[in-house]
């Protein structure tokens, strides 16, 4: 059996960020290039135009987002691929360190990706955001 | 509310390979190095203990394909992120040119990222396999 093949439509920016804030779990993947290239799912919100997650001190999360661009990407695709998207954020990660932002982001119901004490909160800003959606033809 | 931080703890090889055959959506996500970074979800396949899957020519990710190294990811995380696991493949993509295997894989139910007339099989061999589970403490 030879499924359909899917054809690729553009997504706006304004389509990815309503996919972005409406994702219902949450979760997006955070890649980071290496050597050697890793990938992890975090937990995330959106805090304005920024992607904001929580990494803990010691991970390999925390030692990763030393890179200064790294690629985020949510999707929803259907069980039999007839349908989905995706949507790609790349930008520089940069903690949050303002005393007043990490007690208001804190408010926000993100899990970290490990236990950690003194989490650290992530943003990434300025991003360029990309997305395609895919139906079958 | 400060969520419950939650403990990682590693998985077997044994036990990743156990949990990319069994998920049920066959849906993974695949990281290229760039620049720039890109992220794509695929549909894969185990050809024995072999990542396998389809790109179409001409797209982004087939000439992401170029890298020597890629990340692929496989996750589960619950919606309350409570309890959850990942699986991360490192290993270099060769394309599938012998017409005996392209023959046999076009039999898996393998749907490609974009349409495409003459896919290309692509494959993670000997590839280093990592996983984690993240428990509530």
């Amino acid at each position: 059996m030879t499924p359909e093949p899917r054809v690729l439509e553009a997504l706006t920016p304004q389509e990815c960020m309503r996919l972005l804030q409406e994702h219902p779990a949450q979760v997006g993947r955070l890649a980071i290039s290496g050597p050697p290239p890793m990938i992890f799912p975090v937990n995330y919100a959106i805090d304005g135009q920024d992607i904001v997650f929580r990494t803990a001190p010691g991970t390999k999360l925390d030692a990763a987002l030393k890179d200064s661009v790294v690629a985020f990407e949510v999707d929803d695709v259907s069980a039999e691929w007839a349908s989905g998207w995706s949507v790609l954020v790349r930008g520089g990660p940069g903690e949050v360190t303002d005393p007043d932002e990490i007690r208001r982001l804190s408010r926000l119901n993100l899990y970290p990706w490990a236990a950690g004490a003194k989490d650290h909160f992530v943003k990434i800003s300025n991003a360029i955001i990309s997305g395609r959606r895919f139906v079958e033809r």
